[in-house]
């Protein structure tokens, strides 16, 4: 199964941007709202900083790495179809040609119609597997020397992210104090990234960078409380 | 951007299984690799199971909140998108009709091949729009009632997945003890998930569960590690 997202045209931002754009959500959510939940129920900002960390560490390589497998599974999976398509073509030619000809009449075409476009690919198998398995199949070729790159990326973001909402526990002295920096300073970055993060997919700034701050404040509000209930 | 992976004809997992490995990936990863570290930095049960439970509740909430928003998005993309392509349909027919070419043409068909197709579709716009939203943009239609069951899918598949390594030290007295317990069951739990993953993805099942309890051990090990450098 294709595990990254699909890549398409009229899309603006770069494969660099959407990787920046998941690590950072990730990272600048879950080590906010478990600073916030161990706010409510540990009075050592030593051991909440320890937490913090481990987290990040274990978030970061948790999201790169398997954005790595995710991203070398895609360029298999793509490589094991096309060699399918490659025999299909070759041993049962007139099962393809039917398949081609399929794809058209999902659109209205009747089979007179797609009839010069079966013929033509049948003369450059080439083609017409690199046709199949963008038109049946709806696989894009995968970069594979992007894997490494976007298991960095992801990751460096993630850890980015992470440092916003920690760095007041590194400073402050007690716990409830760093969490108002805390929150002041990760809701201030949740709604400049979500804001960006519009730009870049075509959603309203305004609206994604509303909607980024709501998933931190809940995911952070929803650890406090648990964290609090246990600990009382 | 579409945010949600793409899904094409050849994958044989649903969209409910994707969900379930999106949520449980993460699940079993991260919390086992808080808990780890933390039994690295802490010597309180206490404060372990309180740190798991509250980044179970933010990053169940996160990841359920964001796939929830990001196919709202999704589908707000496409129906942009689609408005835009109607539009050009309807304004720019020579335009598109070209354009309609130009995707056969990086098949090498000639533009006598492809006329028919052009000229059939020209005729049923619908169809027609359709047809480029498919193969000029790449973009398949959402299911807009998916957003909601997509969310609470990968958001229980979290909290399932985190409560296998943090229910140890629910029931162990000392958080080292814990430790040995939470790795074995959730070593075990990864390379049962991985293999389940690799038969639904087309990945070779021992090596996606080889592969997975890498992940897990990889992001436990360094956020042990790293709790342990600070806590010295």
């Amino acid at each position: 199964m294709p595990q990254t997202p699909h890549i398409e045209r009229h899309f603006t931002a770069t494969a660099v941007v959407r990787d920046i754009v998941i690590g950072m959500s990730d990272g600048l959510t879950v080590p906010f709202a478990l600073a916030a939940g161990l706010t409510g129920a540990v009075d050592s900002t030593g051991i909440i900083v320890t937490a913090g960390l481990a987290e990040i560490a274990a978030g970061s390589i948790a999201m790169g790495l398997g954005g790595y497998l995710a991203a070398k599974s895609d360029a298999e999976h793509y490589a094991k179809e096309r060699e399918r398509e490659k025999r299909e073509v070759a041993e049962i030619p007139h099962e393809e040609m039917r398949e081609v000809a399929e794809v058209f009449q999902a659109y209205g075409l009747t089979e007179e119609e797609t009839w010069p476009i079966v013929q033509a690919l049948r003369k450059q198998p080439k083609n017409w597997i690199d046709f199949m398995m963008r038109f049946e199949l709806g696989l894009e070729k995968p970069d594979p020397r992007r894997a490494v790159l976007s298991a960095l990326t992801i990751a460096g973001a993630y850890v980015a992210g992470g440092f916003i909402p920690l760095t007041p526990y590194m400073i402050a002295h007690t716990p409830s104090s760093a969490l108002l920096f805390s929150v002041a300073v990760t809701l201030g970055a949740l709604l400049v990234f979500g804001f960006i993060k519009g730009r870049f997919t075509g959603t309203r700034p305004v609206r994604s960078a509303l909607q980024t701050a709501l998933i931190g404040s809940t995911a952070a509000g929803a650890a406090f409380l648990i964290a609090r209930l246990i600990s009382e």
